[in-house]
């Protein structure tokens, strides 16, 4: 094992019968969750995690999530998510995926963006500081070749949706989880669209929490063919974040 | 390894962080979809399982599920879930599960009922005619010390909530997945009830089936303390499923 492969964190899965959608691939929303899990496992073996720094009273917050995918992995599947840190800023950290089979068909990439807060405070934490910058150690060369997040712009007039926040959109940090976003966004869309077309790219930026109880706006905007930008408000003000989805 | 050990299949799991909800605990959809993975793994890998019988036209159709939980594994806990069949009719098979961490705690336990039905004729087969009756070969004596599912009367006026199905409510069936109702269920109670009380009883009993745009009206009773009925229909008429829920 290379210095390299050794900074990458991997893990098996399998797509079960139970995780796949009607046409009988991993549903984005499951494979999203899994990318956050195997985030949070990689940085927490490597003393980053939320369990060590709850206790320190830091989390980490996701800011920006791109999955592109040249395909979905298909009932009973066998693949790997491969996670490696590309960068560490003051602020900020990139982290990267990829989705690959067990006879080594790349299935797809991931880039995502974290800060680290104080959860009292709710202000950024410099990463560069922490723990003496040892996570700088962690930076690893491997390549992620798709596009980096951009800037979405949504000119959305009127709200395609609302939707009240529930139970199950809560997650351990008390807010909406990022991946429910996504599902709902997805749930914008009707089912002959997933019938006709797949996802080939979905990009999504963090800009505000959202809380049980709160009422979220969906607002969509066709930008191209099969292209959408999506902004979501929250109690008919605040932005809480904005997606670009692309079907291919 | 004794006869009966080698009839029950184990799968371990660990409670990731974006698998938690946030008092730290798996939740009961999770977990649902998990029973219902390891179900269809177990089944498959005896021959009896979604892609075998789909070849052949047949498909498995759940009918009851009752979860009773002691408690939730807790964030980065690792689980085993084994599963076994302990009965088999003419039209039902009965599968029941057993929740346990590393360490030997039982967590809980959970019941599911069975048919396969033709996915053409959408009738239910003879399941001990099936492969000769091999799936009797299967049956295993472990114990599985919980009630076995009742009778679910809901005597709701009005719907406590309409909810019109979307894409991401739809499996690989092609139906709304059986643990989706679970999660819809659930999100009729204030996040304040999941902060004072948990689960201790999920039962649910399936009656027919409810597919893409079907709109699913939920009534709800209480019928004790901490303990309610829930009925959901489809569009203005057809029972589909029924629910007890008991927080202790």
């Amino acid at each position: 094992m290379s210095l390299e492969e050794g900074k990458i964190g991997s893990t098996l899965f399998k797509a079960e019968s139970f995780h796949v959608d009607f046409s009988g691939h991993l549903t984005m929303s499951v494979l999203g969750n899994e990318l956050l899990n195997c985030a949070d496992s990689h940085a927490e073996q490597r003393g980053f995690g939320m369990t060590k720094l709850h206790d320190n009273r830091y989390t980490w917050v996701l800011s920006r999530l791109v999955i592109e995918m040249k395909r979905m992995p298909r009932q009973y599947e066998e693949f790997y998510i491969h996670t490696w840190v590309e960068n560490v800023y003051r602020l900020f950290t990139d982290r990267d995926f990829e989705v690959v089979t067990t006879d080594g068909e790349v299935l797809g990439y991931a880039r995502s963006i974290w800060a680290m807060i104080n959860i009292e405070t709710r202000k950024p934490e410099d990463l560069l500081a922490l723990h003496g910058g040892q996570i700088a150690d962690y930076v690893c060369d491997k390549e992620c070749p798709i596009e980096r997040p951009g800037r979405i712009k949504v000119r959305g007039e009127a709200p395609v949706r609302e939707y009240l926040t529930q139970y199950s959109d809560i997650d351990i940090n008390g807010h909406v989880n990022s991946v429910k976003y996504m599902e709902h966004m997805l749930d914008l869309f009707p089912l002959e669209m997933f019938k006709q077309k797949r996802i080939g790219r979905f990009e999504i930026a963090y800009h505000a929490e959202s809380y049980y109880g709160d009422t979220l706006s969906f607002y969509r905007e066709a930008v191209g063919d099969d292209e959408y930008d999506i902004e979501v408000r929250k109690n008919g003000g605040e932005v809480v974040c904005r997606s670009k989805v692309k079907f291919i």
